[in-house]
């Protein structure tokens, strides 16, 4: 399948240039005969002789860059000077920083902010500690969590690596949620380690989001937090993901006319997203889903099943998914299914496996980068393909769902989050497309839809209140 | 000693008043005749008959804003409405915010800060750790962590009310050194737990500031992280006074005429400051110096020392101090001193006191609010005064110190902190009094002096940077 030019490959290369004859022209053409695109061209400096100009060029992968790179320097006349790697240079220095809400001019500012006025507003916190949330950040601030253990597709790099993600996440927080994220990188992938710190850097933030920690210890490490802290813990990569496929999954039944109920539902990765859309699914009514992992379809009777811990995530999912019995592989699972939802491993279905499922099949290829199966292929025969990929249609992203539902959590003051916030997250997700606007490219909104964090703050706050009334009056039946 | 209106203790008061009349004149009077101060009064709404008035009135305390309000609604016609603290009013959903160096407007943006972009970003750490402190925040990120077990003069108020102090502290960090720090304050007290959670959350900083932990704990918390990591630990409460000290004393000595080495120095207080004071003194030269705690100077034949571990704080003090075996009270070792520093309890001393130490005598009562001897009283008799309020000259302030250290820490991407840098960080902070200036009311500069920050970081950076050229020279030996 063929990638376009991308911003994130990008690079502005500076280049002097004859001033007269072709040299401009043959440089454009070089750039796009090489499969690269041009999306900027500065003259930064004029002389009679020469120019100076900065190139700004998009490419399709790091090794395509320099390809291209290589190719200007041997145009005739051309002399090359200083290559900048667009995405390094928005990186340097790092993405976020801290901001003061007051400035802090004289005496008497600094009398009010710090000491001795501070000290007034510490002791209405010792004497009340509820008031934290109203005169602190506690209100309005999330930890972004992470051991660098399953960084994006990168695998186990580290807590260090892992920053430029977490600081990315931190921004998208406050882009779409006003909301104050800030990224704590651990120096450990012990379980216990982990739950430890995590709960002792619990008293400055209203919540906290984990990320990128590997399957199954993030399943241990949210468990584990959610029962010991009074701020919700969601681990984004699980149910930041759920969210969005059950909201795509709505709308994609809506245009092919199945009901949840009924389809039959095949997932190819039982790993930390996998296992959390699984849950969710069945939460919102699916009855027949069936999970395959890299040894095949998951059923109790399988070997490596018979001797797992009863509390194991797979067990779970053996004993909570495929009452038909299936065995064998993806494949023999697919032929005649409904739905597809992988979040797994590049290529692990052909065109032929999309054909032999039921009429209007639903695709979600979630891999990233590559999916499970070629979209342009699978939507030949497919109802309705989603992808994880930007330069596809339908694409399933987070970034629609973590802001809002933080900033629905922090809105509530939400102790917890759980599966009825995280259902209502999904339908108002799903209901941002209209009747009008759906159709089988447009099963879920852009992330710059300016009505989706609102929406699913909304539904989050008020599944959040109800569920808090529900208790309130339990608790005094 | 009588105590300033300050706008610590500030409040807005909404009145409804009549508009013929003296109504407006009484309430004036009214505030200033109980020791108030109106800083503000604004006319919010107009009519014939009524004006609406906000006036902003500075009091010396809680109570006395109280008593004052009060008295303005005894006034005949005047109806009283809101009263707002204009402190905690600053304290609104915190001081203090995160913010995105880079707006996230479309697609090409969001490529570039998250992903597919930020992957390359990561693997460029992931193969050169490096380059964290490059493509990264760590560069400029400083850990703000307490455990709220000594917060200011409050004691023990724990860690979410501790929060408006850490703010308070990061906001001061970028006002006076563009640093961005953010506050963790740990929910819990132990020592082991303290130091195994600041090691865990120290890759994503350059730099920790151990603030308001109680003593004898901060001692060995920060001996062990700055043991076990490759970025600098400051407990400011320790070195922060210390340097602030250190220059102060060096400006008082110029003006008097004396030696450091010469002075005969007596200390009152062996807690976390005091400990450190000392500790610099002694490394600045100071060789006749004696300590006193709650139970008299600090001696090794004192009872509750014969027992003490060899490594115990106080055992330090009595066996690197006091080489003329003073004994005895506070009072009787400060007859004929030279210097005394106080970082203990209010009025351990009397004018009389002051009056029977050595000529031209230097007091620094330091103990806040209320210092351990009167300023007023003790500048009758004594050469040179400092306390640390703001109310009365040569105020002695961490905020000086902290900004330009660590701003000098982080420029030469140190991996410690050590003495020599704080000798170089109080010479500097000294100097930035010129002789033109020096004179008893002028030892240290305002916290407002845009000199000082920078000449500390440059001093610390320049320290930093010969420390790591001998400790290379060194190796290559």
């Amino acid at each position: 399948m063929a990638t376009a030019p991308s911003v994130s490959y990008s690079m502005t290369v500076r280049l002097e240039v004859p001033a007269s004859g072709t040299a401009v022209s043959q440089l454009t053409t070089a750039v796009e005969s090489h499969g690269g695109s041009v999306t900027g061209l500065d003259v930064t400096a004029s002389g009679h002789e020469k120019l100076r100009i900065d190139v700004t060029i998009a490419a399709t992968s790091t090794a395509h860059a320099d390809e291209i790179v290589e190719q200007l320097s041997n145009i005739d006349g051309i002399v090359l000077g200083r290559v900048s790697d667009r995405t390094f240079l928005m990186h340097l220095g790092g993405k976020i920083e801290m901001a003061s809400k007051h400035p802090i001019r004289n005496r008497d500012d600094l009398s009010m902010v710090y000491t001795p006025g501070v000290a007034r507003v510490c002791m209405a916190i010792a004497e009340n500690p509820e008031d934290a949330r109203r005169l602190t950040i506690k209100r309005n601030t999330v930890a972004v969590v992470t051991d660098g253990s399953a960084v994006l597709g990168l695998g186990n790099i580290g807590p260090m690596a892992a920053m430029p993600v977490m600081e990315g996440k931190a921004a998208l927080f406050k882009r779409f949620a006003d909301i104050d994220a800030w990224p704590i990188c651990l120096d450990t992938q012990d379980t216990d380690a982990i739950v430890e710190h995590v709960k002792a850097i619990a008293p400055g933030f209203a919540g906290i989001n984990l990320e990128d920690i590997s399957a199954p210890r993030c399943f241990e490490i949210e468990a584990r937090l959610r029962e010991a802290l009074d701020i919700p813990v969601f681990h984004d990569d699980q149910h930041g993901t759920a969210i969005v496929v059950l909201a795509a999954l709505t709308n994609a039944l809506r245009v092919v006319g199945k009901s949840v109920g009924d389809v039959r539902v095949v997932m190819s990765g039982a790993g930390a997203a996998g296992t959390a859309i699984l849950k969710l699914l069945l939460a919102a009514g699916v009855k027949h889903a069936v999970v395959a992992d890299i040894h095949g379809v998951v059923h109790a009777g399988r070997d490596d099943l018979k001797d797992a811990a009863a509390d194991s995530p797979l067990r779970w999912i053996a004993d909570n998914t495929n009452p038909e019995g299936v065995t064998g592989t993806l494949k023999q699972a697919v032929v005649g299914a409904d739905v597809f939802i992988g979040v797994s491993a590049p290529n692990v279905l052909g065109g032929d496996d999309v054909a032999a499922m039921a009429d209007d099949a639903i695709v979600f290829a979630l891999a990233n980068p590559d999916p499970e199966v070629d979209p342009a292929i699978a939507r030949q025969t497919a109802g309705v393909v989603a992808t994880g990929r930007s330069d596809f249609p339908n694409q399933i992203n987070n970034v629609l769902v973590f802001p809002g539902v933080f900033r629905g959590l922090l809105d509530a003051q939400s102790r917890t989050v759980n599966t009825e916030m995280m259902l209502a997250a999904a339908t108002a997700l799903a209901d941002v497309v209209t009747e009008d606007e759906l159709n089988p490219n447009y099963i879920i909104p852009s992330v710059f839809n300016d009505k989706v964090a609102g929406a699913v703050a909304g539904a989050v706050r008020n599944a959040a209140k109800a569920g808090e009334a529900a208790a309130g009056a339990a608790s005094t039946a």
